[in-house]
């Protein structure tokens, strides 16, 4: 018998690793992207929506269910999979990020998070274990434990401070116990300070986590600073266990961090862009309000097998979008996780087939974003 | 060989009918309710869905499609249906309704309307022959003639002349073809008077329409008068023709409407409703976002086979709609166009099986309107 969490690494490729991640709610295939379902849902789209096109793990925001619908009703649904009936995994991230960006007078001190919700003013205070208890309610495939994410760049000295803080919050999470099985994270810090980033994730890997996170990213900083996060501590995170960058990526970042030995991702572009008219193609993005698809009678992408390619041409899409009607961002979201599905399948693949380096090249090449990243 | 249009009236109950109108796209059992896709597309849903529900026509609005995405656009795209890929009929109306509620600065002359579009005050003339016109390109199954529609109450002369000058634009309309199959329905006006009702009535009866509309109504008169509208004229119009009751209703008033003869029906309610997070079920309507379906972890409708109610329940929908997700519309919409479509396939049964009386009361009283309409 397995036990859950556990992760087998299947293949290799370069530095690009294929495995799998058996969870509560089944296995997951790595390299693996995992659409955003903040409050309960991703946006616009069906749960069959998501098992059709073969998601097996969704991310669901702890600051926000939290906060609404809360804990309490959670609880009395039976957690999060049983209220929102998702078969499949979710991981909560820890709400570090949405502590960062959402709330207002926020205070960190050494117990936790203090802060005020951004949708009532309410008063509230999030500590290691008060996250690890939410998302034990919640029922998290994957839990995340609570960290400090800070703006970039910060001073070394400030960061230093933070991934101290970090790391004494991690330990506290890790001495708690979520539900049975339920896997937990910890998330390597350190901004832009590779002997930080280093530090931190030697620190963790000594605590035992189920896996890792590199954390504190997709936060505006440029993209150097990005690689910079990933390269200085990924070789330190043991190769048994996953490798999770958050909050990264587009399609072109995809490609590039699997081939740096990344393993999960989590990501609101598919469907944060899809709301904006942003459809994802192989050659690209197509903003579907340009006035060049006004009789453009083809799907958005010929040999793609979504409901929408299938069934719409980019001139009715259009003009859904700019009659500003509801099936607009629908469809261009449904577009879009088929399309992300399809790009990590395609790297999979390519990983098994030991060809990760051509297949990337290839991919990138036809995105029009070699030597151009 | 059957000719398109053609309508078989199949039994009747009482005043009720029930019947098979054959259009261009296919049989449709009467009576019927028919979706509204203003701008082509039944707001927030899927093409699938509504084949799944049963839905064999929808309705078009000709004033929102001649504007948006226009004629020249509708012609290239080889008319509506291939546009929008539906299958299905389409019933386009004949704009005046819109004429009358939407546009700003518009004037009647014996040529017709001139206005100024609600999307960018671009100047517009909207004649008889060119609605009809504009409903060849789009293919629509069901064509309306220009009407003009009457603010409620209007004095008496101000309505005869409106109605005349309705007449003189139906035979204007009458005398011109539309594509093959196309079915062309007049539409009687009159406003609270029963004999210039019945005068337009006669009239357009011996234009020998394919069906006759009652307009006029749902522009926010009482209830007696919308009856009065319906009773003042209806067995004037020939029994081998459908009758369509325009922009009605609410359940109770389709309940009511086909007990008095009428066939064909459309309305925003089940699909604007649904945006308002109004639910309707059998005992009448949930407003799911009142704080008693916190906790409430029901379906909506405990015997409705609709993917919501299979999935979902009334505390995760109201969640939903309180955290403004874009599920939550969606959700509300489905379970609507179920009901709505369940709702007309009992009444259809209870003709067939010659008790409408008694299962239009049961009806009604379950919905807590007997005695209050």
């Amino acid at each position: 018998m397995t036990l859950i969490p556990s992760f087998s690494l299947k293949g290799r490729s370069g530095k690009a690793r294929m495995g799998t991640l058996l969870l509560n709610h089944g296995e997951v295939e790595t390299p693996v992207f995992m659409p955003v379902g903040t409050q309960a849902t991703v946006k616009t789209v069906r749960n069959s929506d998501l098992i059709q096109y073969g998601w097996k793990i969704i991310l669901g925001n702890t600051y926000h269910l939290y906060l609404r619908p809360g804990l309490e009703l959670l609880e009395k649904a039976g957690g999060l999979h049983s209220f929102m009936n998702w078969q499949g995994n979710i991981l909560t991230d820890s709400g570090g990020f949405q502590l960062f960006s959402l709330s207002s007078l926020r205070r960190i001190t050494e117990e936790g998070y203090s802060f005020q919700s951004h949708i009532d003013g309410s008063s509230h205070i999030l500590t290691p274990e008060k996250v690890v208890e939410a998302q034990t309610v919640f029922g998290s495939d994957v839990m995340m434990v609570l960290d400090e994410c800070l703006e970039q760049p910060s001073e070394e000295s400030k960061t230093r401070d933070s991934v101290a803080l970090t790391l004494r919050w991690a330990k506290r999470a890790r001495e708690l116990h979520g539900g049975m099985g339920q896997a937990m994270f910890g998330i390597v810090q350190g901004g832009g300070f590779p002997h930080l980033r280093r530090q931190c994730a030697e620190a963790l890997v000594d605590m035992d986590f189920d896996g890792y996170a590199i954390g504190g990213v997709a936060v505006g900083e440029e993209r150097p600073m990005m690689e910079l996060a990933v390269k200085s501590c990924i070789d330190i995170l043991p190769a048994d266990r996953p490798r999770y960058l958050m909050g990264v990526g587009k399609p072109e970042d995809l490609i590039d961090f699997v081939g740096m030995g990344v393993d999960m991702f989590d990501c609101v572009v598919p469907t944060r862009n899809a709301r904006g008219a942003c459809f994802f193609v192989p050659e690209g993005r197509l903003n579907i309000r340009n006035a060049r698809f006004r009789d453009d009678f083809r799907p958005v992408q010929e040999d793609c097998d979504c409901y929408v390619c299938r069934n719409h041409t980019r001139a009715y899409l259009r003009h859904l979008f700019i009659a500003r009607e509801w099936l607009a961002p629908i469809y261009a979201t449904l577009h879009n996780l088929r399309y992300f599905a399809g790009l990590m399948e395609e790297l999979r693949c390519a990983i098994r087939e030991d060809r990760y380096a051509e297949t990337s090249k290839d991919l990138l090449g036809r995105m029009g974003k070699l030597g151009n990243p």
